[in-house]
């Protein structure tokens, strides 16, 4: 779809017009009371669920969570994944021309923020006659859109559902996503951020930035089981090529990545993690900033994310509930680190079915559903 | 010192000479029995104390530690640091000249690994008169050495201090290791190896090597409480320059290593990091392993050390209490993480000072002191 009025950035800069791929999944209801938007994480598209009739091996990116009978079920829901803008994967972002230069944007795409997407995103909503999401639901990154969602457009949406996020990065997340930049901006292929122009990628910073950046995904224990001190070959080679497993699957995750991502997309989207910070404007009090929230909440962390840590989730937790929202809270205790929140896990699953399931008996009876959310696993209702 | 025989290295390769660079404190004494190796981990040297007359703000790396009065009691024991084999300090290394091709080693240093520095530097203690050493001692990478000494010379030291240190590294100590490899070899600037030739170096490479690494010697915690989301000039760029305190100090830390050290040595001693494992030749069995040891053992942790964590110490103290060796060790609570081993802690100098005070009553005493050391904090002895 493409928007023709400017979007007034956050930077102050103005995008002078836009196009956003989305995608949908299920119907509209009548009363268009049944959407829910998904919003994807750092290297996510539009394309959240199913497959596509002429590439089947590609598959939605929250595929086990989202489809006909899933925890977010679109036999009953009206849900619309879009990619965001700066993005590579269809929506406007460095590669594609610039209007008032004839030339990709490159280095000239503005840096765009959480609230900008969800500004982008609003409008979306607009165009296809949605007033009020039944929820807007993402994790990591995903979960700071739904959770802008709730401050900036507080009564479009009935719930929001925050998984494996964070209302701020920590200064060691900012130092990781530091350091894949800096590979990134260092490497000669980048030329500024105008590689388009010189036929190359700067594969090698985004190769690196990719490594770091999947180190922080896994957990510690969960890497220690799958590959622990394993060796290749059986022995060590005592050279610089492949000696252990781990490294053989970190340098493929860093090619396979390289081959496909967009250098100047990477650099946007850690910004945009690293600007996200609600309180900010409220001296850092939490409970100040998310006063303006009037939706309803379920919040998911896993007990081995080291990036963005279920300590994380209870501060937004505690904050909402000092506002006597309603808020409901599973950690569950998952071995797969931060990545957790894209893998199957019957109990994560059952909680966030259960909760699709409330929010399906408000749609329908809307007066009678106050009963509490229960399911396996450390689930809270505050 | 120079040594003209051979070193047979593990890899297979031989050294055909070499020259180890080390410095001296204090006096050895008439029986030769209060000698202490201290060694180095990866980007320090044999200048563990003091400063040079002429260059009195070249401060030795464990100064705090080392020195008249300190903990290692240079007015009491004669200490030794020397620089390793592959370093870039001084010994022979990959920029030194290979006597086979008249150029720099350069890639073709070959790799070497923590036994094979044990083996050099028991040359030295050899070609020093010292059978026994008081103590041999290290943290992190010098750890593992003063661990490697335990079971290839057991009978060549009395004493074992080994300072946030493991017995191996786990999957995720060597992904961000094979991220900082990969960040080098695949720097334009390295040429295989052998850039000295070239009049460049992998600078780039080099400073995100060091940029990741140093998250890794920081405890979140400690980030946090010192950079925390800090802005350098107040609001946010909107751009890829710096914006936080955290940015500008990982990016200095990275440009001012990249400057002095050299980037096959990084390359050489993470992989004597990886290859580290006493235990691989016994199924991972570290009890049998450290079967071998006749030394007594001070081990020390750090709680906030996320790199080689107290459960690392602990898997030691286990196995070396398994084996009924006399063991003291202490955890303790500081919150620099695994940069803690080279900072000043008054209950971490104590604890250390307190060990060497027992060993130099057994020098003094040699039959009387069995004496249990004590100091404030965590410590036990098994």
């Amino acid at each position: 779809m493409h928007f023709a009025t400017p979007l007034q950035l956050q930077s102050g800069a103005l995008l002078a017009d836009y196009t956003l791929v989305y995608e949908t999944y299920g119907s509209l209801n009548a009363d268009k009371s049944n959407a829910v938007l998904v919003c994807h994480a750092l290297n996510a598209s539009h394309h959240v669920a199913g497959v596509y009739q002429d590439d089947e091996k590609n598959v939605g990116w929250w595929d086990n969570m989202v489809g006909p009978g899933k925890a977010l079920d679109t036999n009953k829901f009206f849900v619309i994944g879009v990619n965001n803008l700066g993005s590579c994967f269809g929506s406007t972002g460095p590669m594609h021309l610039n209007a008032a230069t004839g030339k990709p944007y490159g280095a000239d795409f503005p840096v765009v923020t959480v609230e900008d997407w969800v500004q982008a995103q609003a409008r979306l909503a607009d165009a296809l006659g949605i007033v009020q999401f039944a929820a807007v639901m993402g994790g990591s990154l995903g979960g700071m859109q739904a959770l802008a969602w709730s401050l900036l457009y507080p009564t479009r949406l009935r719930h929001c559902v925050v998984i494996a996020s964070t209302p701020k990065l920590s200064a060691q997340n900012i130092a990781f996503n530091d350091v894949a930049r800096q590979a990134i901006l260092t490497d000669p292929g980048f030329h500024g951020g105008d590689y388009y122009a010189h036929g190359v990628v700067p594969k090698n910073g985004l190769r690196v930035a990719r490594m770091v950046g999947h180190i922080t995904y896994l957990s510690d224990d969960d890497m220690a089981e799958k590959f622990g001190r394993d060796l290749r070959s059986g022995a060590y080679q005592f050279g610089f090529g492949i000696d252990f497993e781990i490294e053989s699957y970190l340098r493929y995750q860093g090619d396979k990545f390289s081959e496909y991502f967009d250098a100047n997309t990477y650099l946007l989207i850690t910004k945009a993690l690293d600007y996200f910070d609600p309180a900010k404007e409220y001296d850092g009090d939490l409970t100040r900033a998310l006063s303006k929230t009037e939706a309803q909440f379920l919040l998911v962390s896993f007990m081995t994310d080291w990036r963005f840590s279920p300590e994380r989730s209870r501060e937004m937790v505690q904050a909402l509930v000092n506002n006597k929202r309603r808020v409901s809270y599973a950690e569950i205790d998952a071995p797969h680190g931060h990545d957790a929140f894209l893998l199957d896990d019957p109990r994560y699953m059952s909680v966030v079915g259960e909760y699709y399931n409330r929010i399906w008996q408000e749609l329908e009876q809307p007066a009678a559903s106050t009963a509490v959310t229960e399911a396996a696993g450390a689930v809270h209702e505050f």
